[in-house]
């Protein structure tokens, strides 16, 4: 007898959380992980912070809290989203989460019947998908050009799906592209939700990790703007701070806040308490953006180094982007090319890289890229890494 | 328009967490909540074991992890509970957990379509019951006698429901009524599940926390003894160490828990790491028997202190429950009473208690119950609160 139930059937476990099982292997150079630089940890300033809570108010630490989040927290993210014009302060609100990826779920759970359409871009992130079809949402991916999810498609798949619960975009530094949207785009894709009245959840868990390029405004700051109210935003710090923390955030509408609020009672009860002082701590202790800067200038000098390994080692036929920002480089082989096969021979040869299939509504689908992350492996890691993929490659694709 | 999913709209705020933020007033003396006595939390050692963490072992405590959990933590848990009869080592596996309230959602997620059935006792608590709303469960109440859930109507309700998803079951120290199901109960209630064919899932967050009577099996450690593997057990640190690090498990056969990691890795990826070091450093250093034991204690003596006081100052026609553990007492007044208008005078009274009818299926059925919990409070406050609630009671029914 099959006890499961039918929402089960489309969730698969994640082919990146799969293998980041191999990075367990010492010997395995990983470009697969979404994993910030460990070297970037402010391990010594949380260690301080960590010990002077628990010296000081452990209490808080250790009892239950409420499913808002940490107050001071709370206030804080308001405060640092009114900054960026992404809080709108007479109408929004802010919960605390368990990671972005909670997000994602409650985001779910609120606002989309089983069957009904969430519109994605194609590629996206993975593990959204899965949030999105554990509660049987009926998958839609919107290819993409480089100044982000086509527009004309994105207008057929709305058309030909009225029961579209909202649409989910990565528009800066996209998780797995590292694709950013032009402003342009934005407004017009904007004007599309408005159009067809459907809800957008922007995912910016990389924003703030900006190394060339101008800031662009936010989809939720231009719904500020405008007034309109139809996007909601989630924000996190496992990618700022530490994900091991599990610490992220949704703002929205307050009458959504408050339904997400009564979900998370109902999942995790709130995010872990001490996490929560921890994050507080340190946004209030130290100079954020400046730390972000710096996190900012790391990451630029190992995209550089990978971007410039990749363009020296590799056959002119795979093409890579180029992010301004963010954790990803996407590369696509020459059409003909067995992508499969290609990242098969690379973990083989002990370099995990994801296969861009795992990012699409439907893996079986023909994709011909991949996905490679530079700020989780050191400098002489992505040089010798490269190196063999580079090897691999040529002897497919001369 | 209605913007949210259809299956919000059998999901209300706790009425406990929304009386939970009447504690914020000093004033209030809550008898409401279910937080262990804030004297009880090792403050010091997990102070100590956290400097450590961050001194020695930072990059595991803030990089991602696998949604398995911890794993130095999981071997514990799996050989606590095997030594504890609960775990079926060829067949069973365990998961780790944001608090044993994400086993209920993660449970209800994985086993139970939109408008299946999930048993429960009536009253039953509400936490679990709101999981099991958010995925449109039918939820079918089954009245308690001081056994346990009452056999005949657990029959008559697995007969009408022949889309039964699973028993939801807290056989030990109960939550609202304190009460534990007796041996007898617990063997009826597995032979009615094999009868019929379902799965149970027992929540056992109290059971390391006797004072008085017997030690019984879990229906898990029946479960194992007959080689049945029908019972997914739920257990908690929340309260034999601190909910605020929100650390639970889950633990059921194989396919179950593999199932469990996807859904767990699309909702919070996994529990805080530094939250599960900081439980695996402190179940490895001290003998964690003697802790939940010191606690038990501790209990005992808060339970004899508000029971004493009951009996004492409370109106003879008003009945309640002989805890031998957990943290509540079922306080249940004369058939002709108005419950929710003591609940409402008492907290004119700034005393805190939970109207009954929150933990039923319908929460507009008529109920003449309350619930007490004497951990959270000081002994001074239990006095002072029993007093006045007492005040309250004689003037309505003398």
């Amino acid at each position: 007898m099959n006890i499961f139930s039918e929402r089960m059937s489309s969730l698969q476990p994640s082919v990146i959380r799969e293998i980041f099982k191999y990075m367990a292997d010492p010997e395995v150079i990983s470009f697969a992980a979404g994993n910030p630089a460990p070297e970037a940890f402010p391990a010594d300033i949380i260690a301080s912070i960590t010990t002077d809570i628990m010296r000081n108010n452990p209490i808080t630490a250790l009892q239950y809290s409420i499913s808002e989040g940490y107050p001071p927290l709370r206030e804080w993210v308001k405060a640092d989203l009114t900054k960026k014009g992404i809080f709108a302060p007479k109408d929004d609100d802010v919960i605390i989460t368990s990671g972005a990826q909670q997000v994602m779920e409650v985001m779910t759970k609120l606002v989309c019947n089983e069957g009904e359409t969430i519109i994605c871009e194609a590629p996206s992130f993975i593990g959204s998908l899965n949030a999105f079809r554990s509660y049987k949402a009926k998958l839609v991916g919107v290819p993409m050009d480089d100044e982000g999810i086509e527009l004309a498609r994105l207008e057929a798949a709305l058309k030909a799906n009225p029961r579209t619960a909202f649409i989910y975009l990565i528009p800066t530094f996209q998780n797995p592209t590292g694709r950013t949207m032009t402003l342009a785009r934005r407004k017009a894709v904007l004007a599309l939700a408005k159009k067809y009245n459907v809800l957008i959840l922007e995912d910016n868990p990389y924003g703030d990790l900006r190394f060339a390029g101008e800031d662009l405004p936010t989809l939720k700051e231009l719904d500020v703007q405008s007034g309109e109210r139809r996007v909601v935003y989630a924000g996190s710090f496992s990618k700022t701070l530490a994900p091991g923390l599990r610490v992220g955030f949704m703002c929205g509408a307050e009458n959504m806040v408050q339904k997400a609020t009564v979900c998370i009672q109902a999942s995790t009860v709130h995010t872990g308490i001490l996490s929560q002082m921890i994050t507080h701590e340190f946004v209030s202790r130290t100079n954020f953006t400046k730390h972000t800067q710096k996190l900012a200038t790391l990451y630029k000098a190992k995209a550089k180094l990978m971007l410039d390994a990749l363009q020296f080692n590799m056959p002119h036929s795979i093409d890579f982007t180029q992010p301004e920002g963010g954790l990803f480089i996407w590369g696509t082989l020459p059409e003909n090319a067995n992508m499969v096969d290609f990242c098969k021979r690379a973990i083989a040869n002990k370099i995990a890289v994801v296969p861009g299939n795992a990012f699409l509504v439907d893996e079986r689908e023909s994709c011909q890229s991949f996905r490679l992350n530079y700020t989780f492996p050191s400098d002489d890691k992505i040089e010798k890494g490269v190196q063999i993929l580079s090897k691999v490659a040529k002897e497919m694709y001369k």
